[in-house]
């Protein structure tokens, strides 16, 4: 089975979208660099350093096997139309279904419970990651032990208040190996494997 | 003038102690190495990988001409019996005496004011930096734009719950430029600039 990864960029202070959803002091990183990396999606190109292609590229090249998200994100992205950066289907934790979905031309399913989510992805991606890109989705895997890593990708700002990456935990300490450390231009990507 | 900085351990959710004002899960660093640093207080010596080492041999060594902590640091350590690590005088930011002090004998001064204990620290301190190691004076140094530098030693754990270190800044977002990164053993050494 492949490996259960949770992927964000986080202030210093914690946050991963400010309090109306918005990334626009967080994701910077992705087109601060003379590196082109094309992703699964056409209308995505990236342009990044040297250091942070070294972390993206396997995420956009097929190392990802499905990417897990909840509703909130399913909705701001208008669900990737589909096709997600990564080039994975899309599984989304939400208990009703949004208008005009599923559609039978678009990898995105929709699960009412986030282990059921979690087993039908893990399915898919086979050997592959399973990506995890919502922070509740991430405390609740957390929480039951299905998570492997934690990748943060840290951003060098405070943003006061917003969506929080590890608040509301219910189970902790939870102690971390590494970080591997990826030092890039304006974002310090740190990868950890969670200890069981 | 020299600088003044905030350095503190902070776990990777963010908190600087667990809720009772513990730092076990935090301090591991310190005696995590082979490498022998001694302290400006006898009680304390540190054992530190050779990273961890690079950053924290100038802090113990005389860099730090002064140092700005809370009623709340201050009773917890005992106000480190007037002999702090960094082997510079201890400046309290208290809005009353605690009984038994100041004394005669031990560099330790207490202000009600924040602002006023920084003027103090910072004639004391000359060129070498002023040690901010409290979070809620640090949040108050920030929004007054009187921080030069935050160095986060950031440890891989998530606590959960805790004292934070950056929570209810007043302005933000505050962006910053850094981080240079020294890659320890168990801590990630992060300093960051201040941007005004």
């Amino acid at each position: 089975m492949g490996k259960v990864v949770s992927a964000l960029s986080m202030s210093l202070d914690g946050f991963v979208a400010d309090e109306h959803g918005g990334v626009g002091e967080l994701f910077g990183w992705y087109q601060n660099g003379d590196v082109e990396i094309p992703s699964a999606d056409p209308r995505w190109t990236f342009h990044v350093t040297e250091a942070s292609a070294r972390f993206l590229r396997p995420a956009v090249s097929g190392a990802v096997g499905a990417l897990i998200c909840g509703r909130r994100l399913f909705e701001r992205t208008d669900g990737w139309k589909g096709r997600h950066p990564a080039g994975c289907p899309i599984f989304v934790v939400s208990h009703t279904l949004p208008a005009g979905w599923p559609r039978d031309d678009l990898p995105v399913s929709f699960y009412p419970d986030a282990i059921a989510a979690l087993d039908a992805a893990q399915t898919v991606a086979g050997e592959r990651v399973v990506a995890v890109s919502t922070p509740t989705l991430t405390r609740q895997y957390l929480d039951a032990g299905l998570l492997d890593e934690i990748t943060v990708s840290l951003i060098p700002v405070l943003l006061g208040e917003g969506i929080s990456f590890f608040g509301g935990l219910t189970i902790a300490p939870i102690r971390l190996d590494g970080p591997e450390v990826i030092d890039g231009s304006g974002v310090t990507h740190l990868t950890y494997r969670v200890i069981r």
